[in-house]
């Protein structure tokens, strides 16, 4: 994962907090106000960066427009380049002019290179690390068809809403899988429907949480397994972890993690290090899994052209 | 702040989350399916309670639409209703279907209900906690003139940026300000254009940030500031934080703080406790001081009819 930014610091804050969720940088670039290299030479290089799998950029204002415009697309047919792009508005150009010296830009042409650079546009530091943690993690030819596992009731409400607003689909539970959750899944304030909702008291009794992972992922129905959940003590916190982990290697499939909010998220690191991507919301999770599976579709649709 | 909710884990996470940033809960209710008890009711009850400022409500379907709609009426003219309404989507309806047994409703009537009610819609978690700090701590009568401090220059262009997406302005700083300001702000790596960027090296010298938070408060072109930023060591952040806290005191006028991503948020309840909100991005302060506006502008504008 290389980035490139028109900020130094915002350069030094990511390459702070990639590794905080088990995240490390190939490569990092400050450009400055481009007095020497450009934002162009740098995405022409680092596509074909062998140690680079992902470019993610701060882009302030954009030099010489047809070559950084073909930069881009050989880059994005190659690797995704996930891209923050400021000074859309007056305000942001202001500011950006004073900062790098960037020349302001029209978010009309702006959304015309989106459109046919197929490079994947983020707002904001919290999006952009979320966006290329997904990229780095999730494998290809992701599927549609995702299973919702959640302790909390309402978050298994949000997160299919999420899926929805994503345009990704509830994946059909066969029924062979429904009679193994219903073995050890309780019949009161649980639902056997996807999302799965398996009680907050799994939290206490872990091996609820971790059995139902695995009975879904073993289901060839289910693309992916979103789980929202954690262990109470530390003790069934490692089990959780450590059971998601394996889940996820045993069965090839994807997993997202999503934590219980309002509790330490420290174990980021353990499950993102493991290759599963972790997320502190249903929606973050969701939106950035259904990017990646809109660029990788877009990829596959390009490749022969 | 009072809470009403369809779902009782979220309720229960909500209210363990508000204090770990300073912020309490009036009341607290789960409503399940609404098998006597009505949100109607519930609002109705909460608009008349003196001691709920901010409604905050989580809900999948809505029972007896009318009733409904004139009690969210009449409370969001007495007090600000931050909603996050679940099932618009086929896969949040059939979740929330299974949960507490609520009719799907279309996305269309409620965005009537949105536009008619005058209530605040928001998506997620964190976006529902964010507003309903942003409403409990924000003062009457929000200007649109926003002064930006911060050290990371990256930073302080999203920070630009995002006023121009929220509608806000960038406030201009009056000369005798900016005279003040290059007094101690250094030279080299810095801007006196707001947004102001004191340089990433503030943080150590931390009086660069209270003397410019100072300045900018008492020019009379500065409705509200925005500070990102924080100190690099325990004491020249307790210094930080309580230098802010008296500078939105003295002056009178609206601070948001935003700490610096990928180091501790631990000061959050600090600040919020003393009345000063804090938000994990500048996007999110941004956006929420946005809403708090415009809800004030159209509760004035609604008062006499």
């Amino acid at each position: 994962m290389a980035f490139i930014s028109h900020s130094g610091s915002l350069g030094n804050i990511l390459c702070r907090m990639g590794p905080q969720k088990g995240i490390h940088f190939s490569k990092a670039a400050s450009l400055g106000n481009e007095c020497d290299l450009t934002a162009a030479d740098l995405l022409s290089y680092l596509m074909d960066d062998p140690k680079t799998g992902v470019i993610g950029a701060y882009l302030e204002g954009i030099k010489q427009g047809p070559s950084f415009l073909s930069a881009l697309k050989g880059a994005s047919r190659k690797k995704p380049v996930v891209l923050w792009k400021v000074a859309l508005t007056p305000e942001g150009s202001k500011a950006a002019a004073s900062h790098t010296g960037a020349l302001a830009g029209s978010r009309e042409i702006w959304n015309g290179v989106v459109r046919q650079s197929g490079v994947i546009p983020v707002q904001g530091l919290d999006v952009l690390l979320d966006t290329l943690m997904g990229f780095s993690l999730l494998p290809p030819r992701l599927g549609d068809r995702v299973a919702i596992l959640s302790g909390p009731g309402g978050l298994a409400v949000a997160a299919a809403e999420a899926c929805g607003n994503a345009g990704l689909k509830l994946a059909k539970i066969s029924s062979k899988t429904l009679a193994i959750l219903a073995e050890f899944i309780p019949p009161t304030g649980t639902s056997l429907q996807n999302p799965i909702d398996v009680g907050l008291t799994a939290s206490l009794e872990i091996q609820i949480y971790l059995r139902a992972a695995k009975a879904l992922a073993e289901d060839s129905g289910v693309d992916a397994i979103l789980v929202v959940g954690r262990g109470m003590t530390p003790d069934t916190h490692k089990l959780y972890t450590d059971g998601l982990i394996q889940a996820q290697r045993e069965s090839g499939k994807p997993f997202c993690v999503v934590n219980i909010p309002g509790f330490d998220a420290d174990f980021a690191v353990d499950l993102c290090q493991a290759g599963v991507p972790f997320f502190e919301t249903v929606e973050r999770a969701v939106t950035v899994y259904a990017r990646v599976r809109r660029y990788q579709i877009w990829r596959t649709k390009t490749a022969g052209r």
